[in-house]
């Protein structure tokens, strides 16, 4: 309450929780009354406590979300994704090329990132991109390539859908269906993925607080999906000389409050390919589930953010990261070979 | 390039940028060259030259928006709304409830809004939030209700869609389509509003820069639509005493850029209602072209936002600041009175 | 607490803080117990109440500073600086360069200020510069030219000082000593103005909250000095189009907040001279209680941070618009002509 | 230069950059022309180039610090402080009480430091607190003790100065000086710190860029010395779940643009004693030359940061982490052990 609240404010708080079903605690100090209020918050919400007299602030205290809080599943989850497992106990590579271009490229890019022992084939052939004026993805027929790569290199399918009415049919194609930063909110496509019957890879926001992320997850599991991973992919900050700032502590703090797990996405994280390597044993040493990684066989001639590419001859060395850093973590590389697909 | 760069490296730039049909200029220093490039920037694009040897950096110097920038198109633009003008020259309020509850809520919303020199009014069918526990709306029935108070108050009506594919249905409807902060990179939805035949509020991105919005709005104006009004609602910062940090520099900056109108939303940059007063007088003195406010008439029993919405007196202090401040920066009020709608 | 503590725990906390000298109050609900403190809360700050058994968080309710806060202090406080007053009911300009560089520069940028209204004098003796290689100030003989700059023009000076050791030689020559940015938690400095008997200008840390601006006031003000005006001068943000980004939302919400002053300063936000007029009147129109200004007479040769200062014609405008500004916000300009110094 | 930019403005800056020793490179497109310049950028700084017709934007290239800078030291350093190096090649600890409170805590304390591992003794005589009211230190007092402490255990000993005129006081018993993140930009303390023959820790502001940190380290270099290790100590974001968000790819950038040696706090990135260990792993494994971390025999009775001190069952897994991790990346634990000391 606001230093000048009067005693009757107080009770027509406590009133008013009392007539949603709840109950307030009145703590009164010398210049301060603090109320404790405990019940239904998502009916609390509804209140506009705030705008009752002599409410000076209203603070939340427990989490706004539920399904995918470890509050009631204390439990860390594994999500399968064509038999390859996300989670505890296993490091998971998904590695692929940015954009899907040529069924050439795509399928150089697998067999790179298999050699590699990527466990998923990453691949957008939907694009959002900044400029209208930029490479948008070769839609349909991006998703038929990596259906065919898929089919040749025993890989799983991870791959972005953008717009809500979209999901079915990538859906159709992919072992998993990612929601990228810029759709965070777009809580339509969130619910529609959620109904699919995929498992998601949830990207962060840019400008999304840890918090809201869980409620953008909380979304999809709302219509039934528990198989979501979280990725955390950079944060925007003012620090200009990444494209963007890995919030790496983002990985154990998202692994506290969640059951979901949650995995790294340095190559969008720095947008820069000199930058992967010490993000990608960052993320693995932090604790993340798994890493995605763009790779491209020529990455000069990408037409989507190629200058974060690895190449050949940096999979051998993300490759021995991998098997060097994992027996620390106590976990075991996820790879497709343990895991036989198709 | 980079100091280590050759001769061999800097012809090959030269030789890349000729076969694109660009020019390529060389400045020799002792430490340093630098490359100066002039041609089809987006051809350019294509190139990957930060992959090429010896490239240290690419930095863009031309704009990379083209429809929505001054630059070929010098003189400020007035969108036209039912009748109702944005632009130079005139100062446009549109108020009106956050949510559309009830048919009784937002025709007294509206009532207040026109009394208050309103020339459209807002409210919001669609409610893209946070949590999915939240109110969310209510879909085509608030459509409905906000086309009844239409007809009896005579204001245009601007409302948001969050779906690509809800466009054509709240176009029959709105007068106005907006695109929320959470939807500023959703770029289906971008390309659907600017192909409905409707004016568009394309509100900022809550962690866009000023070049990523007119990059958004270049979406819209691809499909060829150019009547986008342009919002400025708060950016995300470090800063936890307001909701979101307004930009007020934002408004200034936006219109040398871009000759489309661009306006402010108080309510929604500070979140709070004793800020609603001082940053629309703020926004205004910036030389925004318009103001969109929060109001509702009983602001405790707001379903979404009540802590923000501006009550009666409220009102009727912002109806004295417009037409106290609007002569100060040479604009008339562009009321519903100055143009008869209905 | 936490899902999982215990009563005992709880009852820790209890006994804790009733040793403290406090009182706390237990709300226990199904899932989740609250308890309110009261009482002295900076002693509760040394007990490390977060490492307790059980505890989830701790939220402060109350305000960390005192003597800066409206709370015990409700009116809202005028700082004189050599008869000139900063505070509610006046609008005041101060104005000059950002460097003194030379008698002449400074006397003609004062002359400049004079006329535009300005009631008083700024200018930099000491420079923090990012680059060791920039213009570091001419020191010493700068307060000098200052003062003889003073005495010819009746214009009462504001400079800064950045070293705790300059604080008596810069107060034995400045009617208002200035903290920079980069020094608003230089807490000896702080200290040091606190003690000098000088009217003191704060501006804002670049990434500080408006709390830790106040708290920062608030070693100020410890040292027996109230004399204090808060400038808000633009945060740090991911927006590169202008230098910093103005808070101008700040304005509103430190006035309510502490019973200082608050002025603006739009040239050092901005950054750039075409964004000065714009933001001088949105932090007029927010209810700043004045503004500082960068001028020179000959921007183009400037020492510091020429492409934000204004010239002549510029200033012309700017006197129009605080004497056009002033009356709307029921203030009276605030210049050394109303109240003839020296 | 902007678009509308004439043959004469183009011809004004090759003028202007000739009479200062340079070179103008001219690139004339259709739309656009820009202009290289190659000779000393410093001098170029004071040209004002931002404010000469036709100029629409001024880019530097070269990197504004020089004694810092890889381009003229390629080989990365290693900085000794009392025959503990820190540098490629080894991994180093230092641990430590964030505030030196008793004799007794700070032995105690050490002894654990030194039993995990740790080279260098941390422990804080000088506080720069946020809040006026909490403990701000034992001065000279603490200096003694940490003497005291150093000659029982052998180790040297960091400490923090935040004073230009204490730094002769603090450098008689420091063996490095520690520069803190809110004296990132106090320039007299930089130079001061400098000027001291003992080696000095920068911690990098708050909101410091990397560029800005790198051109803070240059004011120390400027003074004759370069025995600076740079410090990332996290950075201020929208994130509050953490104090700060670490910035873990700062670790590689800094060690690329640089080649002083960089290492990681830990404990005030995250600010909570849960995110220590991942935090020092994945800075670690980013490339790190060394963690430093808040330790305290009883954290519940800190008077400063209690909630991020690790505890002693802490340590022996800190200790493991380091043993392990530091193979992997080449390194060998640079120990008092290996180097001993007095």
């Amino acid at each position: 309450m606001s230093p000048g609240a009067t005693r009757q404010d107080a009770d027509g708080i406590v009133t008013l929780i009392a007539a949603a079903g709840g109950e307030a605690f009145v703590s009164r100090g010398v210049s301060r009354t603090i109320i404790g209020l405990v019940g239904d918050v998502t009916r609390f919400a509804t209140l506009n406590l705030k705008s009752m007299p002599g409410v000076a602030d209203v603070v939340r205290i427990s989490t706004p979300y539920k399904l995918v809080s470890r509050e009631n599943h204390p439990e860390r989850s594994t999500v399968r994704v064509g038999g390859v497992p996300i989670g505890p106990g296993t490091l998971t590579l998904i590695a692929g090329p940015c954009a899907v271009e040529t069924p050439e490229q795509t399928l150089e890019a697998a067999l790179m990132a298999r050699a590699a022992g990527a466990g998923l084939l990453r691949g957008g052939a939907y694009k959002p991109r900044t400029s209208p004026y930029a490479f948008q993805g070769l839609g349909e027929a991006g998703l038929r390539i990596l259906a065919d790569v898929r089919a040749e290199t025993g890989l799983p399918i991870v791959t972005e859908v953008v717009d809500a009415h979209d999901v079915e049919l990538v859906a159709s194609y992919a072992d998993m269906l990612q929601v990228g930063t810029r759709n965070a909110q777009n809580f339509g496509l969130l619910q529609a993925v959620g109904a699919a019957g995929r498992p998601v890879m949830l990207k962060r926001g840019m400008s999304a607080t840890i918090e809201e992320w869980l409620m953008a997850a909380e979304y999809i599991a709302q219509r039934g999906n528990l198989d979501i991973v979280l990725c955390e992919r950079g944060i925007r900050t003012f620090e200009t000389a990444t494209r963007n700032t890995l919030d790496v502590s983002a990985v154990p703090v998202a692994q506290r409050l969640s059951h979901l797990p949650v995995i790294v996405d340095p190559s969008h994280s720095g947008g820069r390919r000199d930058l992967v390597m010490p993000l990608s044993r960052a993320a693995i040493a932090a604790g993340a589930d798994g890493v995605i990684i763009d790779v491209h066989p020529h990455p000069e001639r990408a037409l989507c953010d190629g200058p974060q590419a690895l190449v050949r001859e940096d999979l051998e060395e993300l490759s021995t990261v991998i098997d060097t850093f994992a027996p620390l973590m106590n976990r075991l590389p996820a790879t497709a070979d343990l895991t036989p697909v198709a």
